[in-house]
């Protein structure tokens, strides 16, 4: 097999990583041979006629096979990988913000052009879940998938739960230790974990759905107060982003905060790392784990999808293309803790039935049952002031709701 | 696609499994049209027509694209497995004792027969780990895995580090569960672990080893003491089967029981369940778990290979084909917690250093660093009376050793 000879874009953390990686492992016989850059007066540790400010000499010479997509903007990232597509090149990227909003265009143009996409590192970096789910999940049996992969997040949950912090201090921290970006409200607001939802519903489900069609929010509404209830039940927080079969081949997906047990597998999910419980009516729950962040987890990824490249792997989009396509649907219940800055506004009937509510001169919470159609619908939970999490196993059999009383008029009255 | 028409040897808990699972998953459009056995008298739960006697009808049956072997017989299972590779079938096979003992000729007769053979189920059962070495982690950077890979006995030490009760009432308990066989020994005696061990290894580093080269034992010489010792300590004891790169392109390969602090991996993984914590020089520590025991758990990576058949994929096994091959050699230094009936049996010039000891009237213990060497060449450390159990992060490096001087005399004089 002859030298893969690779035009790079971008030379950030991770273009950077990936650079000397590939130096340090011959047998991939792969080479960076160009690298596209905006600002050709940055210093670099690499030799000056590597870069170029010019797209078309990589995407144009006939000597490169393959393009990786390593850089921050996802529109010009777009225009790259689908011209490159064109122009049969393979192409990796780990541009999650571009797959998710572009993957239907994607797949048209992988079809039509015969080239093959790959993007491991867009969704929870260094762990292998979305080829797992493509090659490994391919039967009727996938229950479903709940997951942590934010690592900037996930960061500050766990300096919040484990040094008993502010959230703002956390933040900081996460700043410092370079987990969280200098703006990092794509992060906090769910955005980019909604983005990743979106491309392991693809592979799980066969789902194509842009991140706006997901009910969705982050941690920053999240109130100190919230963090004192969960250390008191001995809880912990997690942004966990889930995909769930619900009946008659829907399935509810969400990225939603949550409260998690100490018998839960994503409680040991810490730090800037990253899990995935894949739940499979054989298998029952199984487990993936790994640094979800930074730039050499990510160019790991990368540097797998170059080696699969190498014996001409692409995705299959198995349930794509099978013949009972899932639908989304939010037709679930789920068990919800609320809380909010008054009591009046508590929008009671929305709620299925209320099982607790406290209130004290600082917030008032409640613990209730609600359809999701009720966060699908509107956005009463994310207004300022109301921070919304999820119950330890959220979701309610609908068989249990029938069974007892709607209590809610007795608790209000 | 037209249907896969399937030929299964064997219909215990495992073959049944898989017999009701395809009937509920059309999409995999695959069937189990003939089923051979050996007690034709035993009553089953499926048409009486599907079963024969006679291996030929499916060995020889030109309709039967593919062979399912889940057979106990290893002998019996590789002539099963050999003749259908020759006939021209794909075969997936869930018998790590055989694949352990006869990869190299299987790996011959793929070759020379074109055919794919599958075996994800022969390690950790439902956990992917099979496919994720031989896809994924096809660099130089691989820099160990560690796994819990046997369930009985991982399930008798949950129980005797949870419930504190002794090593044979939590064997009893394991055998009403069904966790552990009625005659135990290969798993208790670390058998069957380093037979998993050795397919991780070929699909790893490329090695082929047979069991008996590695240095193993299992969990059947471990005394109460050594579990209170444990518990001391606050670690729990696991049965750990390991490979290490260590320098020049040797690897070290070993199935010990170890200690693990609650901030280990393996830590988590409780009961029946497997794990395994694959250390990679990018991404640092990624972890798989899932049920690695039980009918349906193993059916299901037996699906998962005949869904995998169905796009024609074959284990490439890259890494014995790749141009640096690795070693296996013990040349690691190690430390180590030894327990003895009596002072007298410490082989304490075996040892580079002894850095504790301790004894009382049932039984006298040291923790020293020891060389790999000394493990595989003599057996000592399996002699009745004696248990060995590696320590937390047990690979100690050489230049660890140089720096302090040996300490052993003092101690001993």
């Amino acid at each position: 097999m002859s030298n893969n000879r690779i035009g790079l874009f971008g030379f950030g953390v991770v273009g950077e990583s990936l650079y000397r990686v590939l130096q340090q492992t011959p047998s991939l016989q792969s080479e960076i041979v160009k690298v596209a850059i905006r600002h050709p007066e940055k210093k670099r540790k690499a030799p000056t006629q590597l870069f170029t400010t010019r797209a078309d000499e990589l995407l144009h010479d006939e000597s490169i096979q393959t393009i990786v997509e390593l850089i921050d903007d996802a529109e010009a990232a777009f225009e790259i990988v689908s011209t490159a597509l064109r122009n049969g090149k393979s192409v990796v990227s780990a541009n999650k913000k571009m797959i998710a909003r572009h993957l239907p265009e994607l797949l048209r143009i992988q079809k039509e052009s015969g080239g093959s996409l790959l993007y491991e590192a867009a969704a929870c970096a260094s762990i292998p879940v979305i080829r797992n789910l493509e090659e490994y999940y391919d039967n009727d049996l996938l229950q479903g998938i709940q997951g942590i992969v934010n690592g900037s997040t996930n960061y500050i949950l766990s300096k919040v739960s484990c040094e008993q912090i502010s959230f703002e201090e956390a933040l900081t921290d996460a700043q410092i230790a370079g987990f969280a970006e200098s703006d990092p409200s794509l992060d906090l607001n769910g955005t980019d974990a909604a983005n990743k939802l979106c491309i392991l519903l693809a592979h799980a489900y066969g789902i194509l759905a842009a991140p706006e069609q997901l009910s969705y929010t982050g941690i920053q509404a999240l109130h100190e107060q919230d963090a004192v209830f969960a250390r008191e039940k001995g809880w912990a927080i997690k942004l966990v982003a889930a995909a769930k079969k619900v009946t008659d081949g829907k399935v509810a997906a969400y990225v939603l905060p949550q409260f998690v047990t100490d018998r839960h597998l994503l409680h040991t999910v810490r730090d800037e790392y990253n899990g995935v419980v894949i739940e499979s009516g054989l298998a029952e729950q199984q487990f993936f784990y790994g640094k979800g962040a930074g730039g050499i987890a990510t160019a790991s990824a990368v540097l797998s999808d170059l080696s699969a490249l190498r014996y001409d792997y692409r995705y299959a989009y198995k349930k794509l293309n099978s013949h009972e396509r899932a639908v989304l649907s939010m037709d679930v219940f789920l068990r919800v803790y609320v809380s909010f800055d008054g009591l009046f506004q508590v929008p009671h009937e929305l709620f299925e039935r209320i099982e607790e509510w406290s209130s004290n001169d600082k917030r008032c919470s409640v613990v209730g049952i609600i359809h999701g159609s009720r966060l699908a619908q509107s956005d009463w939970w994310k207004q300022p002031g109301t921070s919304l999490i999820l119950y330890p196993e959220p979701v309610v059999p609908p068989e249990l709701l029938r069974k007892e009383p709607v209590e809610r008029e007795l608790v209000f009255v």
